[in-house]
């Protein structure tokens, strides 16, 4: 029924590869199905000004797309500058990511993560989310490997899934196809203990019900399982 | 409890005034509480590029603040341009009035809604979707009562309120201080009929449970009710 | 002969309505006839860098229009950038209410006004001017009475009028109508005590002769003494 | 009395060089002391979108600075904008310019001038007006040569001064030194015959009186008559 | 001698994996050493307004770097604009690409190169413009084996690589150390028959001599022949 | 055979007026024929953040085009930004003057060198290098005389010129009619002492063999040396 041909609560398949560039304290290349997100973590000294003499550490996350990630090519950001939709992506990311540190164990720096989408079929701000994630955590092993941090910052997983009523009906993990044609688009971010981080749901023709969204997050719940399992292999935890 | 003092599940004090600029088609200003938003919806006979001779209508959204709305000034977004918070919101509610509008039968012609904040006390972007709508039901009113649209676009009102756990304990409308210091931040967008439209909760801190956004579920319905009594004495329905 | 029906040296009809706003430390709606705009002026304690530890003060002004003030909608300046307009007003108003304050007194502090436009219906910025220097009285006051202001800063009332050539004669206080119809637009911008701040003449179409600017300046002299009354009334002084 | 040792009522020495550049349809080098600007008028057989198929023509300025014309560089605004003086200024210029044109005779075409200022020493807008005027005159005279136009779309000279209020004495023409220093400055564009187009006066510190005002146009009056004299051996009229 | 250990003349090891995104028309992962590019090939049926009905295509090519494409994390373009070297090497690329390709047997349409820098170890407009070519060839096969092109547009194979005088001495291929030590560093781009197409050697030191320059066009030459035979067997020639 | 009548190895006549701004500390009017460039050297006691505390001191370029400096008008870049060719060419005119200066000698100060095209008839590059050195080496000339800076930064001439492919034969000083139809175009920076700075050789049509290289840069050789004789009349040296 999917043009996936999935299963309703059926996830894309998922890898993540870690060290996939030379530079960045952590970075990692995810892959849900089709869509590919190459994300890094890279640990400044320097935090916003804001945060100057609090002691208190940051994380932040950037987003973009190579312009031919997409079917047809869009315009390069870099000449346009960034769109609505861009910096509303960036700016859960980088909440949401938040969400699983003790910026107080973290101390007085900033991790900026930077998601870069190489390929999009659907879900490129989960993916992010999940990536980044695995990308923050391998940065943050090598300031503990190197004595800057000695208080694990990371207080738990964080991972995202969308989910959707397609035809009618339930489903997890929409790729492109069915992201287009769904009724209504959410978004989940939860802990690895399956706290609820972000939930962004949105009616695209018909509105939901309570019972559906119950049905969306129970999908989600079993969907980040899975994305967890991937992060735990992929961080060698 | 509150620092409004406020029961858990008390609105605050909604006021809804029409006409109250003398151009366009549709006005409002509403004020929930100390939070003051004029609202304007302008009929133009050209829809967006993507549209032309589709038949389609469209309506979109633009939100600002004042410099002055906020306990300090804020830099005037016309010197440095609108920031990604802007655009979220004025995404969402141009995404959430659509929600309520038959495109078909608007006709080819686009609605724009202007929600300018003249004072802000927290849930500046749930009183804009709610005043918006209004602004649009009477721009609307005045296109049928020209001949100009036949069959009534708008399938059903459109509301919003935000919700919070603040102190451990879910509370409806929260104002600025309880915003500042809620644990989770949520916003919900319905129909008069009940139906969700956006469902968009933010874990600040600890993160939130299942149970937890049932009960702020709960409380959005009851506050969008009374939204939705206070819409149709201001639209006279 | 007016559109207006108003005699050729009737003013429109003036409301200054203070402390609008809960947050500012002055704050003015000021409506010349149709036009009204809102008045803010607000402290910062920080002056700008070519000010530093001079012991001087500055006042500026920043002017905007909401979308719909004016009959069809105009671009959001959020988006766009300030039009060239839009800098020429602001720069006036700023250098109009500097010239009724003594800056030495004022202390090394910045006052900024802001002038939006609710609802426009001919000579903005005069009534800008008019009702930013009820703002900024406002805020002065505040600061004197909290003792962080000794010695008054504000030497005199500040108050602008527009006249013009209208169908061969000279009248008082252009609204919209008649200014785009007008062969001759002026600005004056006078203190409480009569003299001149600023003088803004321009012919649209046929030049003006050396007698008619005298008869535009006897008009104003007489637009700016109400206009200092209504201030009086306004201020409590 | 005054830093330039000249009289109350005296004039820098003026010079109009015409045909300074190879390509533009009118050109002219105007000194007016040390304050040198290069204007070109640049013929475009397209108007603005406001006026097509109108029949209308349309006259345009453009002003602009090179970063070293100054005692110290200023930042080139090429990289940074054009700053609310820069614009204010160029549609000064455009205004006074059309003010002396038959937009009818001139027929649906454009003429740009650019008036870019080689070397500043006060008075720079009221040279750009002066020879700006020059360049379109040269500029329209070509179009008349080729029989493009028929009958002279030129109604009258059109040329600017500044004066100001020295030391407590009404001067003529400001060179920095005086204007940086001048209690109130004012620019005075008229045409041939005498008549007012613009009149703009600004109080630095104090107030000016009427009958300052009236000493002012008594000196703009003879110094447009020594402008429009160079102004005529310059085209050769 | 050199800090990669490299002979003189040795290139570092060349990889181009081709057809590395679904969508583009051409696409390649070109890795030079540590030096990766991602290059897709875009149809677009439209060309600029500049080539509109004149029957000719058009390449073009636009260049950008992931933000931690490099040792230390820089500013995302997206954000802050293109910078003027990434204009330049942009540029440099659209017009190397063009210089193999006959725009009358291309029809009019246009092809946008994409060169995005994953990993950045000095040479990435050399790499880019090896790499753009591989993409170009591909997405041009797809339009002959659709039949939207009939004869060979492709004239030639482009490539390009970097050599530069170090500690003294010409050497080839210049990574990022060498990069930042040579005393000149040149960039040539040639066609498969050897004809230059572009030159460009610039002195970071002590300038240098005609025979120096001859040296690295020996280097060049040799450079080249690899790459276009790299490229050859990648698109499978 | 050249549009311009002159011999294969001909320059266009060369002059160069020192002094013509008032306030710049080195200035100059280059004419290389039609081609027309105003050259201004300010000294700025601050250098860039980078060379803070270093000792070393900086020079720079900017480039423009007066709008009608060409023979239609182009848009002015104050209002539109810098293209890249601007960009591009400031950066090789910085990077150029630079290669001819020791900045431990220079101390820590940078020159911006300002370079305007008044009128283009092809190198304005070129023609903004070789006047840009004689603004830079007058501006070093005052520095030295008023003690500032005791030994000569200057290490020798820097100038350059065009040569390229027109009708298959290699020519000197390409004006705007040669190089529109050049096949090749190349630009080279040399040294008094003819050491090269910069090459840049473009391919426009077909591509150019090593020994039209050869060709290209004899012709240079003969080209500086007249341009450098050129300079050493107008510094007097």
């Amino acid at each position: 029924m999917r043009p996936s041909g999935r299963d309703l609560s059926a996830m894309r398949q998922i890898s993540i590869e870690v060290g996939v560039t030379k530079y960045a304290e952590g970075s990692c290349l995810i892959k849900c199905g089709e869509t590919h997100v190459l994300c890094t973590a890279s640990v400044d000294e320097k935090v916003p000004p804001f945060l100057r003499n609090t002691g208190l550490g940051w994380v932040t996350a950037e987003y973009g797309m190579l312009p031919r990630a997409t079917h047809t090519r869009m315009r390069r950001e870099a000449k346009n500058g960034q769109s609505g939709r861009t910096q509303e992506i960036q700016r859960l990311i980088g909440r949401s990511l938040r969400a699983g540190v003790d910026r107080v164990a973290l101390g007085e720096r900033q991790i900026v993560v930077d998601c870069d989408v190489i390929q999009a079929d659907g879900g490129t701000r989960c993916a992010s989310v999940t990536g980044g994630w695995v990308a923050l955590r391998l940065a943050v092993n090598s300031l503990m490997k190197a004595g800057d941090v000695i208080s694990d910052p990371i207080t738990d997983h964080v991972a995202a899934v969308s989910c959707g009523i397609y035809a009618g009906q339930s489903v997890l993990d929409l790729d492109y196809l069915e992201d287009s044609d769904a009724g209504t688009d959410a978004n989940f971010v939860m802990t690895g203990q399956g706290g609820l981080i972000e939930v962004q749901g949105s009616a695209e023709g018909a509105t939901f019900s309570r019972a559906q969204l119950d049905q969306l997050i129970d999908l989600a719940e079993a969907g980040v399982k899975e994305l967890v399992s991937a992060q735990k292999v992929a961080v060698g935890a």
